[in-house]
Parts: structure tokens; C-alpha cells; sequence
């Protein structure tokens, strides 16, 4: 793993919106604010945080809130990606010039079954036009939504081509021994499991750590896993933040992460989505509700971060 | 179909960048032109103008570069989404205040298997927010790309709620039992094929034309089964656009376009493409340069328009 490479646990930060489904910034930084309070890290702009569904501008603009409020950069990995280059260079420069430790990058979306070497091209592109550096860029490869796969050769060149740079990756393939052979293939690059269901055999594989929606709702006790990877009872800790996961994957994710904070913070405004997603039904909220009941889980503090 | 929809054939216009990979406008100007002076209308920003590897600020200067140079905005439906909404507003207030005749309008492509109630409020907001009687939409069914259909029921709610306002599709599934379900399905509804290869099935049935990629590189031959679909040898016209459609697919479509605007122009910076797309090889430049030269395809005109 590269000596400068993030690790841990990281959190797709979730995006609030107002009533005129603007981005409700002051509401976004209290979450970040308490999601570093939990030593979890700020994947800012990723699938969980609606970031396609935000305008490059809107990114920028929370981009630029966050660094203004003093979140440590050192913790904070954005998505950059939008599959017109223009708007990653200038989205990653924002980001690198702010001092983000890395970028998460999705590869562009739109084409599918493009090249290898087309998207080679397109991360070349964009490293050599943001001319960095400083630059960290970190892969997504995250085949269910994007249907763009990152492959293994992919991976190889871009890391011949651009060592020090190219630092990593998040796997949301939901294939372990995909996740495996990224850890075990190459030097030098960090592999973030893109479920806390893999956190355990990533660190035992030589992983980095992960990057997990449900970070965003149960954070401590995935760092905790985390940070006790070699412990005794290090399986039974991750049963549990396994069986957590699969509780609110029973609902449709964003929305179920939403409400939760929602239903913690007493702020029902969290609930909102931007189409083309929806919000949970009353059924499912009032089933999310009993369930979080019955499990305890209150997001320590979360209400007094607001 | 409603009186006022927009008919006949129109070209997914294929976008050309200078050395920088910047959008060269002057090219492009001279490209819509001709295919004005071929009876071909201008779908801009089309899956084949890689509309999706524009930044939005480069699509609306473009758009507006168009509307500046005096193009006819009555045969102009230009592609406005993004899958962040305020974008795809932003977009669709600049064509509608340009007085373009419709947009063409895909839906947020990066979630998959969303709903239609989701699909129904994100073109809802869109809608509502520009908020304009001149306003007409056509939407874009492209699943093999977007991978995230609009269904008839979609269609029908749609039509329900904003009547006048919901124009018609691109129909661009491949699938002609479907193209034939939305033009016998819905009253009001202008269906545009999405391929030349179902023209003047499409118009048999009732519906508004096409809209299709290789409409760039042979419009006149397109629009003359279009003018004459009623006329005793319009299958072999048929049959003529399609077989050079065959033709010209055996390549990659986006590039083999370019490349031909290109070799009738004399302007080779046409091939150039954005990533994740990539030029033809050299291989496959000379089998289509032998191809279009067999053909006798000539481009009548393009060069002087160059």
C-alpha cells in the first residue's frame, strides 16, 4: 500500500435537501462533523450521496463549504467523476487545490461496453490535465450501477503509467475474490472494501479499510472492527456489523439511510431524495423505525450534532 | 400526433473537437448547415453527438452558438438531460428560450432499476421548473445505453399530466414491436424511430419519422423514403438506406461517422473523439474508406459546406 494511502473506515456521505430540494449545506457539514467525530472518513459525492444527481456546480459549491468549515481534508476522499472530463478536471482540481488526501473516481458511465484503452484515455485525460502532484486518485469500480467494470489490466496499466498517483480503489463489485485479487495483484495500491461486509477479510488480505453506506449510520462500530481487525473476538465483532447491514439493506439504502438520520436527528427534512429515487414508503419507514428500535442503534450523539 | 410535433428526419449531430478536444464550433456550425440543406432536422446532443462527454457549460454554449449563426430553431430539438435535474433545467430553458421546437430528453441514467414513479417526478421537476407553454418534450428510450427504460405506463402518465407539454419519443430500443406499441398506443404522441431500418415502417404505422445516427452521413437518401413513403417503390428505397446502414454498423458507429465527415471534407481532425471512445483503427479507417468509395456515398455538398 502506498505510504500516503488513506485507510480506514469511510462514509459515502448522504446530501440533505431543503424543501425546494436544494442542498441543505448547513445540515450536510453537522452530519460530516459527526461522522469525523466517529473516526469515520468523507467519501463526500459518492453513489450513496446522490452525486449524479447533483449539478457539478452543487458539488462544487458543498466542496468548497466543507473546506471553508474546516473539515480535515486529510479525511476526505470526493467523487469527482462525471463522464465529460471537463467537469472531473475541474471538479478534482477544486478538490486536490482544497487538500483532499484522494479522489474517488468513477469511470464515465454513459457508453457501455467501451475499451480498456478508452478508459484509459479518459483517466489519462483528466490526471495529466489536472497536473497535480498532490493528486490521489482512487478508482470505483462499481459494476451493479455504472455497468462500466474497472478491469484487472486496467488497473495495471494506469498504476505503470501513473505510479504514485493512481493509489487505490473502492470495490462495490459485491465479489469478494474480486476484492481479493485487487488486494493480493499490485504494489503500492489501497483496496477499500465497498461493504462493511468484506471490512475483516479485507484487513486480513492487506485491504485498506472500507467505504460503506451504512457507515453513515453506524460508524463506530465498523471503525471499531476496523481498528481491532487482529483482535480475539475480531469475527464476532464483525457478525454483528454484518447483521446490521443486512437489517437496513432490507430497505431500498439511501432512502433507509435518510430516514434514519431523519428519525436520530428528529430533522424529518433528511428524509427527501432527488428523483429519480424515492422516499421510503410509510410502510417501510415505520418498519426501518421498529427495527432501529429493536436493535438499539442511536447513532450516539447524532441528535446534539445537528 | 399533436399538431404541432415536429416530423420527419432528424440527425443525432455528431459533435467535432479541435486539438485540445475542445468542442470546435465552426466545424460543427458547418456540419448542421449541410444537414439543414439535406431536409435534415438537428437532434443535437444525441447519444452519437457523445452529448454525455460535453460538460453542460460546452452544451449550452454550442446550443447557443447555434441559435447566434441563425439555425432554424423550428427543426432544432436538442438533448437537454443530465441526471442531476437543475442541470438538465438549466439546459432546457436555454433551447426553449432559443425557440427550439422540442428537446429531446433521456432519463437519469447512473441509478438502475428505478421506478416509474421516480422516472414520473424527475421529468415532473423538470417540467414544472421550466415552466413554459413553449415547452415540448420528447422523450429519449434508449435502453441498451441508459440502461434504465421509460415504459408505456410511464408514457401514459405522463401524457395524463402534461398534455400539449409531452411531445413525443425516440424510440431507440431496436425493438420495432415496441416502436409500434407507442405510436398505436398514445393519440398526441409523436414517435420517432430511432433507426433508419424502421422509417418507413414507422411511418406506415403512423408515426413522425426518425432520428438516427447515420442520417450525419446520408440524410437525403433517409429523408427521400421519409418524403415518399406512400410511393410504389418505397420498399426499395427502404431497403437501400438500410443495407448502407448495415454497412456503416459493421464499424464502431460514433467514430465511423466522424471519419466519414472527415474523408468527404478533407477535415481529418473529425475523427477525434472524447474518451471513453476511441478513433477507428487504421485498419478499420481503410476498410470504411473502401466501403464509402464502392458505395459512391459522396456526401454531396459537405465539402463546400466544410
Amino acid at each position: 500500500m502506498p505510504a500516503d494511502a488513506m485507510r480506514g473506515v469511510l462514509s459515502p456521505v448522504v446530501t440533505p435537501f431543503d424543501a425546494e430540494l436544494r442542498p441543505d449545506t448547513a445540515a450536510w457539514l453537522a452530519h460530516c462533523r459527526w461522522l469525523l467525530s466517529q473516526e469515520c472518513g468523507l467519501a463526500i459525492f459518492g453513489t450513496n450521496s446522490e452525486a449524479n444527481s447533483l449539478a457539478v456546480a452543487e458539488r462544487r459549491s458543498l466542496l468548497e463549504a466543507a473546506f471553508e468549515a474546516g473539515l480535515d481534508p486529510a479525511r476526505m476522499m470526493p467523487g469527482t467523476a462525471s463522464s465529460a472530463f471537463p467537469e472531473t478536471v475541474e471538479l478534482t482540481k477544486a478538490a486536490v487545490a482544497g487538500g483532499a488526501a484522494g479522489v474517488l473516481m468513477l469511470p464515465p458511465f454513459y457508453y457501455k461496453n467501451v475499451s480498456d484503452d478508452g478508459l484509459f484515455a479518459y483517466y489519462s485525460e483528466v490526471i495529466q490535465r489536472v497536473g497535480d502532484a498532490r493528486l490521489r486518485v482512487y478508482l470505483y469500480h462499481i459494476p451493479p450501477v455504472a455497468q462500466v467494470p474497472i478491469s484487472l489490466p486496467l488497473i495495471e496499466r494506469l498504476l505503470k503509467a501513473y505510479p504514485g498517483t493512481v493509489a487505490g480503489i473502492k470495490d462495490s463489485s459485491g465479489d469478494w475474490e474480486n476484492t481479493r485479487a485487487m488486494i493480493v495483484g499490485f504494489d503500492d495500491f489501497a483496496v477499500f472494501a465497498g461493504s462493511e461486509a468484506f471490512l475483516l477479510d479485507t484487513m486480513r488480505a492487506g485491504g485498506a479499510g472500507c467505504i460503506s453506506a451504512t457507515a453513515n449510520i453506524n460508524p463506530a462500530a465498523i471503525h471499531d472492527v476496523y481498528a481491532n481487525w487482529q483482535a480475539a473476538d475480531a469475527d464476532q465483532r464483525q457478525a454483528a456489523i454484518t447483521d446490521f447491514r443486512k437489517s437496513v439493506a432490507a430497505f431500498p439504502m439511501i432512502p433507509a439511510l435518510k430516514a434514519t438520520i431523519g428519525l436520530s436527528t428528529g430533522e424529518r427534512g433528511w428524509e427527501r431524495v432527488r428523483p429519480p429515487l424515492t422516499p421510503l414508503s410509510d410502510a417501510d419507514l415505520a418498519s426501518l423505525s421498529q427495527m432501529l428500535d429493536g436493535r438499539g442503534i442511536a447513532m450516539r450523539g447524532r441528535r446534539d450534532a445537528a
